[in-house]
């Protein structure tokens, strides 16, 4: 007979979220009167397009009934007219509507993996693929990737030996979070020729998909002889600047998988049924809203990358898409830097919640001088936050040394 | 080497949600020109109270960033200030909102069990328990209920014979779904003293509570000695009927649960935005909202019971709470019959969609002659139900004989 109250050990292994983690102490030091430049989470001030708002006046006063376990069905079909723009041709059976792309992540990690199952991941990767592995008992075996080499994937034999009989799916997030990299083809092909290779499925993340900033949008969904491996992740949260909707997507031709989603999907019920209509006209002009997106994180990017580059001892690599970049910083741990900006500094009234990187690893001792920038403020506040991050990187120096 | 694509094993026993899978027989039959009153799904005609579009309405053009994981402030507070009204005493951090009360569901399960461990059911059982317990590799032991006896609980004894060294938590749904049953004094009294006896968990699913035919709505959590063992799990959906909404809420004053709860809930980020501002003003007059919508359920249930009272060989006892009735039909499999509804018969032009019951069971075998009814038509439309069940049953019993 037990003696107490006993909690499941598997939450255990679920980690804090290293980027939500840090808000109790960006909330101390506001109530200490100073201004905390938030970059911590990829939370945009960029506003959705307003033509979300009149959809959803539109469907004021009528019932707030569930939606359909696979998703209403104009909503649905809005998004079989997107993915036709990238050249994609689906049925509406291929989609289904999620909460937010993380529910699209859990249903295809539960879709295709069995505990003690292996899913491949490149390091850094982000931090909800470790907490929804670590609630399913599957395990993440890390590839690390590195920021001298601007987070480029290793030769498919490098890949190969990592995996085993136990592998079911390789986790490719493209455009990159956290690190804001965008594969190229030679990477793409490699991907696909080794899922083909290995029989693995392709969960491919590409919830960042429209903000790259050279050449088009991409899917794995366009490659037609993978179309059996490839279930992509999608959302509405960045594309169109609105990560409180809650709007994401599981996409994948692969019939029985989409079978096992559906079953998994009904014992939730439904995503939220107003999100589902307003964001119809979103999907329509999807091109035309994302593309000013991605302008804007352009320019973003080049305020935080061309600061960081100019910073002694730090190293940065430029990112090709999404709105993160991680950078190098000459001290060994990027933990104690993030608790000093919040806690012992600030300039001219101002701090900054940056994300330490460490816990985008998998492997244990990595990462730990590394932070992520998520580049969410308009490019004058951006400048702000390169200024704290240099003079609080000197100051922090002067204080506790150097790596 | 394996030489296909592998899907998960976990997910094949996740069996399709009975409530909806008789869906697209009720689609084609519609496309026969037939009308289906559709009683299957708890998604009422009862429009939400109207403070709800006023509120989404001021929310209007500002940013739809991620809500805080342990939910937005204004929104749990308005949770602390509804409880109080309960004369339960909670601090914010006793409450996180979730997607929905089914994404509680999964908190609760995965916070306090591994894969291996048990947990106690009453059956009939809402069956999204079934599903997630299937994911998660958690055992329901079920303890099995009558309609004979009106759902009521069996002894303290009874119960804990099912109690093992692996149990970990009893799961009970008050008022019931998919019985209708509310737990009497006695009955709640019993739970308690078995979770501390046996240092359980109570997993008590209060999504109904205000729907009750009389005395006032309860909680587990007014416990005082269970403190530790109580978490309730919560929604907006039933009591201020907008099941659309997807917002509802997991409960506890154990503190290491709620640390446990609040790690999950990170890594799915947060629960829809726009919801939790517009559902503040439903919680802050919480008790008139859902009286009324309460009282509509009362009459309704009047239309349903004393219809099936009357219907020979029909067995069905008089519910107290929710927005179900189980009646058990004199017939040796409902599917079936549910099946003959919607593609030979109609009545004057219109059939009806009811859920056949096997699947709310766990034990192989039970509940085959059973059907739930969901009263979420008016009154008008009920009795056209309940007139054609009548027919049907009449029909049906014609064709095929009788249990």
């Amino acid at each position: 007979m037990k003696r107490k109250l006993h909690l499941s050990r598997r939450v255990e292994s679920v980690l804090a979220s290293p980027i939500r983690k840090f808000l109790p102490l960006a909330l101390a030091a506001e109530q200490r009167g100073i201004e905390v430049l938030r970059v911590n989470v990829g939370d945009s001030d960029i506003p959705v397009p307003k033509v979300f708002w009149r959809a959803l006046r539109s469907f004021r006063d009528r019932n707030i009934g569930y939606a359909p376990s696979p998703g209403i069905p104009q909503h649905t079909r809005a998004w079989v007219k997107y993915y036709a723009t990238l050249g994609v041709k689906l049925r509406p059976q291929d989609i289904i509507p999620t909460v937010g792309c993380a529910e699209a992540m859990l249903f295809a990690l539960l879709g295709v993996a069995d505990p003690g199952d292996e899913v491949l991941v490149f390091e850094p990767v982000y931090p909800s693929y470790k907490g929804f592995a670590a609630m399913l008992g599957i395990r993440l075996v890390p590839v690390t990737l590195s920021v001298e080499n601007n987070f480029a994937l290793p030769p498919a034999a490098t890949i190969a030996k990592k995996i085993t009989r136990k592998t079911r799916a390789i986790v490719v997030i493209n455009p990159n979070n956290p690190t804001g990299a965008v594969l190229t083809k030679q990477e793409t092909a490699r991907i696909i020729q080794l899922a083909k290779k290995y029989h693995l499925f392709i969960i491919a993340d590409e919830t960042y998909r429209e903000i790259v900033f050279q050449g088009k949008p991409t899917s794995f969904l366009q490659s037609k002889s993978a179309r059996e491996h490839v279930i992509a992740l999608d959302s509405m949260s960045k594309k169109f600047s609105c990560p409180g909707v809650r709007i994401g997507a599981i996409v994948s031709r692969n019939a029985e998988v989409m079978r096992n989603v559906l079953r998994v999907a009904m014992v939730r019920l439904s995503a939220p049924t107003l999100e589902q209509w307003a964001t119809i006209p979103l999907l329509e002009h999807a091109a035309t809203h994302a593309r000013s997106i991605a302008r804007e994180y352009q320019r973003r990017r080049q305020v935080v990358y061309s600061a960081l580059k100019k910073m002694p001892g730090v190293t940065v690599r430029q990112p090709a898409g999404a709105l993160y970049i991680i950078a190098a910083l000459p001290i060994a741990n990027t933990e104690d830097f993030v608790k000093f900006l919040l806690t012992e500094f600030h300039y001219r009234g101002k701090t900054a919640l940056v994300t330490p990187a460490a816990d985008f690893y998998i492997t244990p001792g990595l990462g730990r001088n590394q932070i992520r920038i998520a580049y969410v403020l308009n490019a004058a506040r951006l400048r702000q936050v390169m200024e704290v991050l240099e003079r609080g990187l000197q100051a922090y120096r002067q204080k506790y040394g150097t790596a």
